[in-house]
C-alpha cells in the first residue's frame, strides 16, 4: 500500500494534456487562460482627469493667480479640448481627457465658482494633481495577464478593457461519473430496506461544477460483462472517468478487474489513508489516454478523494500551478491510532492574531454523510503518529 | 460623509426579502436552502457491512471456534439474509445488510478461506466489528440540514440520500447592472483617443455569477431625460439595480438626481473610504422596494464595493448569517495618510504556523485595473491611523 504523498505524486505525474479553445469572454469565468494578454493601448490611454473640477496651467497658479475664467467644459467621452488662454481654465469631469496645455486639476471642493469664474481656495496646490497620467499604470504592449492564469472577474475586466471579445482557454477534459452497486436507487424512488439512494455522484458532480467542469452521470449494474461492455464504450468517449464504489475486495467489486481487462493500466490500488483507503487509479492505453479515478463507495471517502486528488489533478492538467494549502491550528487534541494519513473533518474559524483555527467535527467515520454538512474543511493529519495535540498545525483542505 | 462601518450597517439594515422557489436538486448548488431537511429513514437504514469478509455470531468465536463453514453470500443491494446455523458464517460484501442473527464481521485480510470454510486468524476480535450500525449516525426524523444554509456539494449529497428531488431555495433578486458614461464603448469596438471599453459591468456580473446570481447588463447614455426614462422602466422590473459610474460631482453625473426624482430614497452618498468614496446607496419607494447600489466608475472602486457591500447585502437578503472575515498579518509596513478606511490590495500566503500573511501589491490607485490580477484580496485598514506596521493584523476580503 502506498502513502498519501506517493498517491498524489503519481496522480500529478499523470496529468492530462488538453487542447485550447476560443471562448466568448463573458463565458470564461473559472476557465484557465491559454494566451498572454497584452495592453493594446497605454493604461490609461490618455491623461485622465480623476476629479470633477477645473484644469489649469500650473505656472499661472505658481505666479499667484487664483481666479480663472472658465472657457469650456470637458466631458468624459468627448474629444480632447485645448486650454486656449493659459490664464483661464476648463471645467473638467472625472474620466475626461485632460485638455491640451493644461497640467493640473483642482477639484470642486477646493473651488468657489461665481459668474463663470473659478476661484482656487487651495494654497498648497501641487503641479499635476488629480490626473491619472497616460501610461502611468501600463505602457502599450505590456503583458497584463500571463497564460495559465485562472480567469477570475479581475481578469475578465482586464480582457474587456483590451478588447478581447474571445480568448483562448484550456479545453476541459470530457468527464463522466459512474455510480456502481446494486443497492443504489434513484433519488425519486422509495428504497426497500436493503437499498439506498444514489448521492455520491451528485456530490462529485457538483464539486467539479464548482471548478466549472461539466460532467455526465451514469449508473453501472454489478455485472462483470455489462460493466466491461459499458466501460469499453465510455473509454472511447471520455478523457476522465470517475467511478464511485466497487473497488474493495468484495465478490461483486468487478471494477479493477474490468478496467485491467480493458487495457486500463493500474497505477495504484489502495492508499494508506482514511477515509478513502481502497482508492484505485489508472490510465488507459487508448488514444485518449483516459484517466480513471475509481473512488471508494462511501460518501465521505469519495468526497474527500475528489477534493484531495481529482481537483489537484484537474488544476495540473489545465496548466495551473499547484495550490499552496493553508495551515490550521487544532483547537483541541485528537487521537487517531491507525498508521494512516487521516483527513479529519473540521470547522474553520479565524482569530484576531491572523491564525486559522480548526475544530474537529467528529461524526461516525467515513460513512457519516450528514456530518459533512457540519464541517467545512479537512485537516490533513500525517501518518506515523497517533496523538495530535491542541495547538498543532496541519495542512487544511477547504470544501 | 459616513464611515465604512456606518455604510455597511445601513446596507445590511436594508436587506431584501424574496420569496422561496422549488428547484430541482441538481440545480441548487450555491443557492440558499429554505426548508429544514430531515432524515426519512435511519442513517444508515440497516446494519451495514463496512468491510468485505464474513459475518458470524460472536458467541461462537468467544467459545473458541475459529473455522466457519460458509452458508451463503450477502451482496450489497440484496434483501437481508439470515445466519441459519450459528456455527457457520455468511460471506458479506461492503454495503450489504448484515445477515439476521449475525453480529460481527471479519474482513478478508484476517481470514484464510479454503474449500468453503473461513478460518479466522484474528485473536483479538471484538464483538460488533466492521458494522455501521443502523441509526448510528442519525435516527429517522432527525434534522440534518437546517433552513438558511448555503447549499454545497455536501448538502446536495444529503438531500439526495433522503430523496429530495426538488428543494425550496431562496429566490434570487432580479438584477441588472448598468454602465454609464459617454466615454464607454463595447469590447469589440476600436476606441477613439478619448474613449475606453466597457469592463466594470463584466467584472461586477462575474463576481455575482460566482455567487450564482444571474444578472442582465445594459448601458445608459449621459442624458438626464433618457436616464430617467430608462430607470423608471427598470425600477418596475428589477429588485436590484447596480450602476457603475455617474455618481461623483461632475456636470454630467446625473444619476443621484435622476434616482431621487424617481422616488429612490438616498440612504447615503459618499463613504470615508478608498477606493470607492463617491459610492451612493438608495432604496425605491415602489412595490418592489428596489435596492440601488450606484458605484463609482473606476474599475477597482466598483470591484471593491461589489465584494465589500453587495455580496454581504446579498447573503443577508437570502437569509445567510454574516460571514466571519479572516484576519491577515501584514508582511511589510504600509503608509496611508488620508483619514479613510483603506482597502489595500494584497497577495495572500500561509505560513507553517497557521497564519495568514498579506503582502501589499501596490499599483497606481483605484484606476489601476491591471493590478487587480496580481493580488487576490483586500486588506481592510481602518481610518484614524496612517502607519500600518509590519506584523499588524487586519480583516481580509478574498476575491
Amino acid at each position: 500500500m502506498i502513502s498519501f504523498q506517493e498517491a498524489l505524486h503519481i496522480i500529478l505525474q499523470n496529468k492530462g494534456n488538453y487542447p485550447n479553445e476560443k471562448v466568448a469572454l463573458v463565458n470564461t469565468l473559472g476557465r484557465v487562460l491559454k494566451e498572454d494578454l497584452y495592453t493594446d493601448r497605454d493604461f490609461p490611454p490618455y491623461n485622465r482627469v480623476t476629479m470633477d473640477g477645473i484644469a489649469i496651467q500650473y505656472d499661472s497658479y505658481a505666479k499667484g493667480q487664483r481666479g480663472f475664467k472658465i472657457e469650456g467644459v470637458a466631458a468624459a467621452g468627448a474629444p480632447q479640448l485645448s486650454l486656449v488662454d493659459p490664464t483661464r481654465c476648463v471645467e473638467v469631469m472625472t474620466g475626461a481627457m485632460l485638455p491640451a496645455k493644461a497640467d493640473t486639476v483642482i477639484r470642486y471642493e477646493d473651488l468657489d465658482i461665481h459668474n463663470g469664474q473659478a476661484n482656487i481656495m487651495d494654497e498648497s496646490l501641487l503641479r499635476g494633481k488629480n490626473i491619472h497620467k497616460q501610461a502611468e499604470d501600463r505602457q502599450k504592449g505590456a503583458l497584463v495577464v500571463a497564460s495559465n492564469t485562472l480567469i477570475r472577474p479581475a481578469e475578465i475586466g482586464i480582457a474587456a478593457t483590451i478588447g478581447k471579445t474571445h480568448i483562448d482557454v484550456a479545453m476541459q477534459p470530457k468527464t463522466i461519473i459512474l455510480s456502481t452497486g446494486d443497492e443504489l436507487i434513484d433519488i425519486g424512488d422509495t428504497p426497500l430496506p436493503h437499498q439506498i439512494r444514489r448521492s455520491n455522484v451528485f456530490q462529485i458532480q457538483t464539486i467539479l461544477a464548482q471548478q466549472n467542469l461539466d460532467s455526465a452521470v451514469k449508473h453501472l449494474a454489478d455485472n462483470l460483462e455489462q460493466i466491461k461492455e459499458e466501460l469499453a464504450d465510455l473509454l472511447e468517449k471520455y478523457d476522465l472517468i470517475i467511478l464511485s464504489g466497487g473497488v474493495s475486495k468484495g465478490k461483486f467489486d468487478f471494477l479493477p478487474r474490468a478496467l485491467e481487462e480493458l487495457g486500463v493500466q493500474k497505477l495504484f490500488h489502495k492508499v494508506k489513508q482514511r477515509p478513502g483507503k481502497p482508492f484505485w487509479f489508472g490510465k488507459a492505453t487508448n488514444a485518449k489516454k483516459t484517466i480513471v479515478f475509481a473512488l471508494p463507495g462511501n460518501p465521505v471517502s469519495s468526497f474527500l478523494c475528489t477534493h484531495r486528488y481529482i481537483l489537484p489533478w484537474l488544476r495540473a492538467s489545465l496548466g495551473l500551478p499547484e495550490q499552496q494549502l493553508p495551515y490550521a491550528k487544532l483547537t483541541e487534541s485528537y487521537l487517531f491510532k491507525p498508521d494512516l494519513t487521516y483527513f479529519l473533518q473540521v470547522k474553520v474559524s479565524y482569530d484576531e492574531k491572523g491564525r486559522i483555527l480548526a475544530t474537529p467535527v467528529t461524526g461516525n467515520g467515513s460513512g457519516d454523510l450528514a456530518n459533512l454538512s457540519n464541517a467545512n474543511a479537512f485537516l490533513q493529519l500525517p501518518e506515523g503518529r497517533s496523538v495530535f495535540r491542541k495547538g498543532g498545525v496541519y495542512p487544511l483542505i477547504f470544501y
